[in-house]
């Protein structure tokens, strides 16, 4: 046997904690699993049940997180005199668990479950809210819940916002400071560009997707994409639900879901080739990472830029449709017999402001974020109440979208996650834009032929460059790790900005700013 | 607040027990969703790594039944003292509590897991014997496993002969002394039918389904007639596997399998029937006994009494099929269409010796079941060894059903149980038409109208019978508290030996005994 420096009573600790590691990400593994079930396969009068039996097992898990033995194993491992000696995947992995047990144990049990029995609650207040188009009836659940984040985001500290504490689950180690004036940036530049297209773009032939397309062809030409692109079917599946999303068991087991509509071809095609984007993230983890805390995707920013970088840059590229707009006039040959490639090119890349974030495009889905991102800013430094957003929102659509949603339903009241306490969720998505736009310039310079990879179908090496630059490492790095050791440094808004500038003159015709 | 006569330690004892009842059952519940994932939806390169995960959750949940705390809560709830004062129900959790606890608090962990590889490895060997049709390659994993299976019974204890111990694990109570003059009787009354069929026997159409059915159109029928017959769609679920089974997540989460074979209508139509006698039983089980112990039906036998009855008692009667044949000829109307119902009746009815036991008849499928547990039964007792069980197996095929089967694949090796240590769980499927004839004439004693609810299709009235006098009761009773409650007297095998001979006298147009 080879001779080891690590002392005998540091070992110990390492195989407990690896132990214990195994075990809760063993169980966040069937977690992950019945999360899915339940959305897309359970029977409607077993949910209400097993939404307990599962409570169960998240009590457990979140038990073992903040456990006495937790704590003094991290304590032994991170002591001065051990660090040293840990090699680079258990320093990640004690990163990890810390970051969690420190903002967790010092949350009283009780609170946590009211927080919990709260969450439930205003959940189905929101949903009843959003149906009858009447905030009044969320409202109150939604002040509770900004009052508890307001509590917890003293909880867990912070340095200069207390928001920044919330944005630190989503993303760790990013703060206001860092954020406001990459958003500034984006939001003036997104407006402009707007404004411009609007003014003298040349129109798209968007009326194109207003056709019937058939459900059972839909499907088989997601089907028929999903492997090109590099979604692996032995390590995945491809269902259908109302909201898609991607979930992983395990590397080998990642499950995307997508929505198909008659009357909008678009809405699965790009929504499944999004949720691609994420579920080939974890597919191409390193399998040494599985069974580990280390085994997914580094942050919501970083997923969703893998996301967006799948659905725009590349699902939304001219020469994507090089390639596979043959194919597709062939499993719609009456809807498409008379638009060219590149009409089709310029409908998919359709700007048009809309009430909606997840229906918006790529350019005006940045507003709806700024707006959220702003509300929630304020709304957790206190300087707005709850009672006050559907008037601040409607303003700020104005301001941005320049249009004002009919109704609460249409605007405040659309999306869920306020109803679930994810505060400090929505910034991830413009993130993850930020993100994938400099992966992009990363991309093009290091891989020349990136474009005509694209054009002739090789996934395969584009996806190969993703998994040796980001996906390989899991969450060995943090988000800001990664992008700096993609390419060469911090979060920069410029990418974005003149990508979208630059994208967006083309398909409209603009001339350059 | 009402007084209570229960003393505080007791009612200390009582809310502790029942936190742990709930928890371990809510672990079950989603151990049973991750079964059936595995073999239903989950992608194959994540079975694996998933097994691991799942396993964790398991070793939990033995850890949790054979704890000290268990230990203790079962003797102070069993206490002379405290056990009178205790409810029906809560006697009957720790009475299924006691006796796993009893026999598995003995085991040393070691030995357990030892056990758990060896059942691992035989799986793939079985498996490899099969495909290569080579007994010798799986006969030391099998002379391993009876050896274990010898040891096993030592540690549970029994009185009169080794085997009672394994069968106890899934008929409690049954033993060799009650089940041996059954089986004698039924087996040579089965042999005696079978000679009479095949000398003196009207033959049926059999070469009727020697067609081709529509997969997508027998998939229509089945979902047809699964509610109809009184499964709940809305607290379950039909998919599709090579071997069809059924799977409790919850009382209102019941999943089915079936298999569809182009040229055999039957295969599905009487396995998805089968499946729903078991899943129904679930469905129908008393809502209050859910999250605990006593949410699923009594034994392996009782409940395949449910599905043998469904599938043969009421599936392959005439009623049955004076209801539904004019529905399934419109389903296939150029197969069916010379065919009439009395001759359809006959021919889902046809008697036939076969090699595979999953495929024989409902006369001819005891037949298979004796072969096996006489074996079983002198292998363990060590009258005979594994190496000998070829010979001895095509010996037995011979004298009872009058055919040498082919190969070892088609013979003693065909079935999964003994691979995975399932020792003792064969005589269930025959115990299953014993209970079954049984409660089928007592049915026809109260509910005089049984037939005519059959050919209405009132199955609701019959469900609604069986809900209230077998299925809502779950674990409350014991399988032979269960048959006594429901027939007035214990398990007799008169009456599935006089069912099968009126039935086939009349099926075959043989004159009576």
């Amino acid at each position: 046997m080879e001779q080891t420096t690590v002392k005998q009573p540091l070992q110990n600790a390492l195989e407990q904690f690896q132990a214990l590691d195994q075990k809760i990400t063993h169980y966040y593994s069937i977690i992950g699993l019945a999360d899915w079930d339940q959305k897309v396969m359970a029977p409607k009068k077993g949910r209400n049940v097993f939404a307990k039996a599962a409570g169960t097992l998240r009590t457990e898990v979140f038990k073992l997180s903040v456990s006495e033995e937790m704590g003094s194993l991290l304590d032994t491992l991170s002591a001065s005199e051990n660090i040293s000696a840990l090699d680079e995947v258990t320093k990640a992995k004690v990163r990890e668990y810390k970051s969690y047990y420190q903002k967790s144990k010092s949350i009283p049990a009780e609170f946590f479950q009211e927080y919990a029995i709260l969450t439930g609650q205003a959940n189905d207040a929101w949903e009843e809210a959003r149906e009858d188009n009447d905030f009044a009836k969320f409202l109150p659940f939604l002040e509770k819940i900004v009052e508890y984040k307001r509590k917890f985001a003293e909880i867990y500290g912070y340095k200069d916002h207390p928001y920044d504490a919330l944005l630190d689950e989503f993303e760790p180690g990013l703060t206001v400071k860092i954020l406001d004036p990459l958003f500034a940036k984006l939001r003036e530049a997104s407006v402009n560009l707007l404004n411009r297209i609007q003014k003298h773009g040349k129109q798209t032939r968007n009326e194109i997707f207003e056709q019937t397309f058939s459900i059972e062809k839909q499907k088989d030409f997601n089907r028929f994409i999903l492997p090109i692109i590099g979604f692996d079917m032995e390590a995945g599946r491809l269902d259908e639900t109302v909201h898609p999303f991607a979930q992983t068991v395990n590397i080998g087991d990642v499950r995307l879901t997508t929505r198909y509509l008659e009357n909008n071809v678009r809405s699965a095609l790009f929504g499944t080739i999004h949720e691609a984007g994420h579920g080939i993230y974890e597919q191409q983890i390193n399998p040494e990472f599985e069974e580990s805390v280390l085994q997914s995707g580094t942050s919501f920013g970083i997923h969703e830029s893998q996301s967006r970088f799948l659905e725009n840059m590349i699902g939304r590229s001219k020469e994507f449709w090089s390639y596979f707009y043959p194919t597709l006039q062939e499993y719609f040959p009456t809807q498409l017999a008379h638009v060219s490639k590149d009409e089709f090119y310029r409908a998919v890349n359709t700007v048009s402001p809309s009430f909606i974030r997840v229906e918006a495009d790529e350019l005006t889905y940045n507003l709806h974020i700024m707006v959220r991102y702003e509300i929630e800013k304020a709304l957790i430094s206190g300087e707005i109440e709850a009672k006050d957003l559907p008037e601040i929102w409607n303003k700020k659509m104005q301001d941005y979208l320049g249009i004002t949603p009919l109704s609460d339903t249409e605007g405040v009241l659309q999306d869920v996650h306020w109803s679930f306490g994810g505060i400090g969720y929505f910034p991830s998505y413009s993130l993850g834009n930020l993100y994938a736009a400099q992966i992009l310039r990363t991309i093009e310079k290091v891989l020349p032929e990136f474009k005509s990879h694209i054009e002739n179908g090789r996934f395969d090496v584009i996806q190969g460059w993703l998994k040796e630059n980001i996906h390989q490492y899991g969450k060995l790095y943090t988000p800001n790790e990664i992008i700096v050791k993609v390419s060469g440094e911090e979060l920069n808004a410029d990418y974005l900005v003149d990508y979208l500038e630059e994208k967006y003159s083309e398909v409209y015709g603009l001339e350059e700013k």
